[in-house]
Parts: structure tokens; sequence; C-alpha cells
């Protein structure tokens, strides 16, 4: 059997998320309707119905502040704000589908382990083993404001509370309550047997969490871990870490250097390459026809803003670009202040600088390199092509227009890939885990799996 | 019209609330079910149909571990252990129904305001203006050391931390995105007037929050306040902020001495009377006759858990009755350290000082006085006595026996009520708020609405 595609919608709980200006669109709906219930579970029958394997859900914690220095511009166009907390939008999404998986961001740098292992264990609960965690650590400064810091910590900092983090996720998730401490047996009285509970103690560098758990062993326990760090330390996270990764680049080569450099370092940690799947962005503006495609591409370009594309690369990178000459170049942007975005891959992964001038000029419209555009048929031979030369497991799809561009893909374009035998016709059984590994749990080489009973 | 009952079934997202032992009833579905969603959804149409006001979650981050010394009592008959998230079962539970309310308990002791505003602003975006917040300081000592405390902050900074937990809080549901920022004109381009975005700046002593909030307006911007302090600085709290109030006492005049109490301090703080309503517990045994009521009671008795009544009462008050001598007296409840709740009421309102050996016995059997057990028209009549000699506006309906008991209420009860003009055939239309008050947002005595954008 052929290797198939692993689909994911790419989106968020917010107006707009990164289609820059297309709220402006007549067919856009979600800046009106993100706030409610029913258009979740629209979308979720819809891509269930399109046999998605996940929907996958970015976030923030502060507002885009560094184009033009302040927020002005993030607001006009609504990059990632207003904003709702994604996690509440799956129980309902779940309840009306029975093998979409979920994958919802909490950064390790704001939240409290605790407080993150109980949410996830009761996702996991209501959902029956359909969530993932993707971990972040955060790239915006105006999120550190928001939770008590003058400035943000350091990255590499940012890192080392992360991995202190999962340690006590791993702790409460996989340790504290053994597999058959639930016992709920009327004739001896007894529920939980107290002697397979147990507290984790952890006193570390930057959490002190005495524990037991307050949940009870959840269908995958750890939920699937998502990891999209590419600088140094984030890749050496991710490979110690992470089964699924995302990996952005200029081409479908880079990006398998990135994916095999993670594999690698995931070696080295004792884990095995196929425990990592990595995945990359997809956009694409499909019609029955080519013609068609290409005149629905120079609509999506007649909404385009330039100026949100800038907040958002601003606050991915640190660069404020209303802030540089026209011939400066960017190269190196600052991966040890940020972390890392779609818009961040333009000067990260250039083959030479870019002067300021060229950047605003590739802001003026959609990035056409990353954007698949044509017939149905057209659209899966570039997307296959990219498949099979980048060696991704699968696509984060992105939508301009939304959730119209889901639909035209569910109609058009997955029929293709499943007569194609790139992508299946039909959900395995299972939690999320099962699907994409066919294990219930995460492997005994994962650091999850570490650690001694005391 | 007479004055209308308000009710509220008063549940948790764990195997067991505080129904001791009852988990072993053959009829007792919650401990195997609180996990799923169908469970939630089912209920929450069960409470539509009984034109519930609202449901009330409870919640803690720890386990009772002071009665015998640890927690071996509590996770043996699952004193509120096994226990979920209260708040994601929320979104499954407002997809089904279309007035019920959502009241969760948050704590903020051991939560980041900036969060917590997300989620409030989330939930009554999702579910059009039908959220509560349940405001705690939190009594476990468990909870407090699994966030990195080694002892609980006492009580009264707890409520100098509540306080300004709140201001932060209202500063960024209030504040912070005035009514008309969100613009969404096509024309202008203008998504978000940004001139109508603030940061709040808020610099203090427990918390520093920038701003601006995230989430823009949500149909009541604050949740409704609700809040369960007795002690002399909890009354001071629920004076100043609460929408709702929870009071018990050993009689409904001793309830309605604690209702006028702290209606008198809210009017001291510039609010009216009738901006507080008054909710207390309410336990009942109902069936077709008054021969069946007993007859069930008694099966309730034989599943009683002493020892699961005595954790409770261990991590609630801070005794620990298994280490005192049969014959010492134990009056004045720790309230200082710990917080409150049913169970504490016993020593705390008694006329007399209690001996151990006393309250040894009153957990022996679920507690008499507070339940009321009958047919449909004697518990109707002992619940109108109570409801007009207490003052209360209405009641947290608790449950033996999930789901059953809550349906015979519905069966059984409701009609009656109605009958009799205590409680409405149809919701009115509206936000919680509106529901309650008549109003959308809290009034401008309050003190969510006497800052000045700076």
């Amino acid at each position: 059997m052929r290797k198939q595609i692993i689909l994911q919608a790419f989106d968020m709980t917010a107006a707009m998320h990164n289609a820059h200006g297309l709220w402006k669109h007549p067919e856009s709906r979600r800046h009106r309707e993100y706030k409610s219930l029913d258009y979740w579970m629209e979308l979720a029958r819809l891509l269930e119905k399109g046999k998605f394997d996940a929907v996958f859900f970015a976030d923030v914690l502060g507002v885009y502040d560094v184009y033009g220095g302040d927020e002005a511009a993030a607001l006009r166009d609504g990059v990632q704000v207003p904003l709702n907390d994604p996690a509440f939008v799956i129980p309902a999404m779940a309840a009306v589908t029975n093998h979409l998986s979920f994958a919802v961001t909490v950064s390790t740098s704001y939240e409290q382990p605790f407080h993150n292992a109980r949410k996830f264990s009761t996702l996991d609960h209501l959902t029956n083993g359909r969530v993932a965690w993707n971990i972040v650590t955060s790239y915006l400064p105006n999120a550190a404001q928001n939770f008590g810091l003058e400035k943000m910590v350091k990255h590499d900092e940012r890192y080392q509370i992360a991995d202190e983090f999962l340690e006590v996720s791993y702790k409460l998730l996989e340790d504290s309550w053994e597999e058959d401490a639930v016992i709920a047996d009327p004739n001896s009285g007894v529920l939980v047997d107290a002697s397979k509970v147990h507290r984790i103690k952890h006193k570390g560098t930057y959490f002190s969490v005495e524990g037991p758990h307050v949940s009870e062993p959840s269908p995958q326990r750890t939920p699937v871990l998502y990891q999209a760090g590419t600088s140094e330390k984030g890749r050496e996270f991710a490979a110690r870490h992470a089964e699924c990764v995302f990996v952005g680049g200029p081409t479908p080569e880079k990006i398998n250097y990135y994916i095999e450099d993670i594999k690698a370092r995931a070696e080295a940690y004792g884990r095995r390459k196929d425990e990592i799947k990595a995945f990359t962005f997809l956009q694409v503006v499909v019609a029955e026809t080519e013609e068609e495609a290409y005149s629905k591409y120079e609509d999506i370009k007649k909404y385009w803003s330039a100026d949100a594309a800038k907040a958002q690369y601003g606050g991915s990178t640190g660069y404020d670009l209303a802030a540089y000459e026209n011939e400066e170049e960017l190269f190196t942007y600052k991966h040890t202040e940020q972390g890392q975005s779609r818009a961040a891959y333009l000067t990260k992964d250039a083959a030479r600088p870019f002067t300021v001038k060229e950047i605003h000029e590739k802001f003026s419209k959609p990035a056409e390199m990353d954007i698949f555009v044509g017939s149905p048929e057209q659209v899966a031979d570039q997307l296959e092509d990219f498949f099979v030369r980048s060696g991704v497991d699968g696509f984060n799809l992105t939508h301009y227009i939304t959730p119209k561009d889901l639909q035209d893909f569910v109609e058009l374009v997955v029929p293709i890939l499943q007569e194609r035998g790139l992508y299946k016709k039909e959900y395995k059984e299972g939690t999320f885990r099962e699907k994409l590994y066919n294990r219930p749990y995460l492997r005994s080489g994962h650091p999850a799996k570490q650690r001694k009973r005391s």
C-alpha cells in the first residue's frame, strides 16, 4: 500500500488566522461566526466527511504589537485577534464526530503543569482519546506582559522550562495512577485502590508539584505530542518529545532536510525514526477548472492585506518592517528571542538575504510559492509531487475563505487523492495515537516512559 | 406573581461529589459515566426539560488528605476524585440546550487572571451568555502543593489576592474593549477599530497584566458572579462582588440571618439588596408515595459511607477526626485556614460544641436535617416552607443517585411547584443575567463598573 497523506485542518478560534485581509471576502464567514458553537460543529462534520485526521488549533496569548510599534495594524485586520480559547470548542466538535481528532496549542511558558495535565486528561476522556497537545514556548512579547513578566524569558531558557514542564506532565499523566487503580467494586466497597495512586513529589527548578494527579488515566494518558520548533533548541526538544513535528521551508528538499535532521536527533535519544511524523503547511486554491481556480485566486488577491501580513511577521520574528530602511538586508531572524512561524521562514531559510523592500513586496500578495492553484487534478498532482519529494507524512491545510475553501477541498481534491491510494477512504478505529501509530501509549523508549516509580 | 424558586443542579465532573458511598448503589451511573460527553449532554437535556436555571459545577484542585493523614479514605470512596476539569463539559451541554446556564468554579489562588478572562469570554460567547463564575479561594492544602506552594496562603490573604484578581478581571472584561470596537466593515477595511481597544496596564501587588484583552466583548462581558464564602472575609467579598451567594446553616432562620447580613454589607458598598440572590443546598428523596420515599431513603442509607463523609469533612475543615479523642469538643472550625463546605456547617453553626464522638455519629448516616423525604406533595410542602422561612431565592439541588434523583425531581416535584406558582413554566429569553436580573451587564454601582479609563 502507498504511504498515505495525513491531513489536518489548520485553524484558530479567532476572527482570522493567517488569511490576511480575507475576512473582507463576501463568502468569508469565520470572523462573524467563530464565536458560535454551530460554526465549529458544522466544521467538524465537514472535516469528518472529508476523512480529515485532525483539526489543529494554533493559539497565542497576546497581540502582535511589533509592526509599527503597536497592535493597531493587527487589530485593523484581525490578525489572530479577537481570539477565544481554542480548547472549549473541542467538546462540542467531538460530540458530533467519531473519528476527527483535535490538536490544541498550550504554551509551557504561561501555564501550570497541574492545570494542563487535568485539562488534557479531561479532553482525552471526553473525546475518547482524540486529543493532541501542540507544545509551544510562545513568541509574542505581549504574552509575557500578560503574565506578569516585564520581558520574555530568553528562548533557550523557555525550552529548559518546557523540558521540566514535560517531565512534570509525564509524572502526572503516566506515573501517578496505575492502570488498574480504578476498581469500582461495590462488593468490596472500593472505588479506587489507594495503593495504586501515587504522589509525584516533583521538586524542580521551575515547578514544584506534589500530586497525585486528580484525573484517572484517560484513553491515551499523554495526549499525542506535537511540536513546531525549528530552532536548534526547538529541534532538540522535538527530537526528545514530539510524535508529530511541523516543518516549513522554501522547498520540498529543504523540508526533507529538516525532517531527516529531527529524526536523526531522535535516534540519538534512543527513539526510532518512525516514532515521528512530519507535517508541513499546505494552501490550496482549487475549482472545477484551471481557469476558475485562477480567477478565484485573483479574487482572493483583491482582498489581501499586506499590513496584516507584516503585523504577523513582526510578532513572529521581532522585525518591525516599518522601522528599517528599504535597502537594509534581513537574513537571520531573531530566533533566540522569538519563536517561529510561517512568515518567519521567509527570512530564515532564504538562500540569500532579502532587502526590506523585497520583503515588503513579498507581503503585497499571498506567498505564491506556497500555494497550489488549479483544477482538482492539477492540485492533486502538485500535492502528490510535494508529498513524495519532501518526505512529509502529512499536511496542515490552511484556508483563505472559511469554511468554503475546506468544502471545496473535501469535494474536489479528496476523492482524487483517495482514488490514487494517497488518502484513506475509511477511518481506522481507535484513539488518535492508535490511528497514527497502532499503539495506545507512547513507546517505552520515550522520555514519558523512562522514570522509575520511587 | 409569587416569588419563584431559582433552581440549580449542584454537580461536579467527578466520580462522586458529596453522595458519600452512593456510587455503590446499583442505579448510580455517574462514577462510570462522568468521563463521557453523552452523560453530560443527557443531563443537560433533562435539566432543561425540568426548567432548571443552571447547573453548578463545584471543583477542587487536589485530594482530601486530612482524614487519617492521607488520601486513602477519599480515594477508596471517590470523594471528589477521580475528577475532571468541569469547564470542558459546558460547550457540549450548551450545544444541546437553549436556556440552561452553567456556573463553574475557578479558584483565584491558582489561576492567572489573563487565562481566566479568556476562558470566561470564550464560554460566554459559545453559550450565548449562559455562564457564571463561582469564585473560590480554595481550601485544600494539597491544592497549594500542586501549584508550587509549601503551605496554603493564609485565608485572609487569599481574599486580598481574590480582590485584586477580580479587579484585573473587570479591567479585561469590562474596560479593555469598547462596545463598538468590532466594526467588520469590508468597505473601510476595518475589522476592529484599534482606538477602541485598550491596554489595561495593571500593576498590582499580586498581578501584573498589560493587556489588551484578546477576546471581543461577550454577551454578558463579566460572567454572572457567584461566591460561597461565609467567613467574615468571605461575606465582605461576596457583598462587594457577588450576584449569587450560597448560604448554609442549621435552620432556615439562621440562613436568613446570613442572607440579610450579606445584603446589608452590600448596601454599605453602595450596592442594592436586590442585586444579590441567595441560594442554599437542597437534598430531596421523593417517590410516588411517602412509603416508597422512605423505603428509597432506607436503601440509600445502606450504601452510605461514613469514612467518605469524614474524608470530605477533614479536607473542608482541617479537622482530622481520626486524630482526636472521642470526648474532645470541636466548635469553631478552622475557617482562617480552610474554606467552608456543607460539612463544615456542622461544627460552625451548631448552637453548642459537639464532641468528636457526636460528629462521628452524625457522619454514620446521611444528614437527616438537610433532607426532604416524602411524596411529591410532601416534598413540595417542605420545600415551600423552607423557601418562605429562609428567604432564599433558590436552591442548589444535590443528589444521591445520579441521574435518577434528578429525573425523579423533574417528573414528580417540578409540576407541583409549577402548579403552585412557585416555579416557572417557561424560560425567559436572554442571557443568564437577563434571566436573573433583566439586565445584560452588572449595575453601575458594582465594582466592575467603577473604574475610569485612563
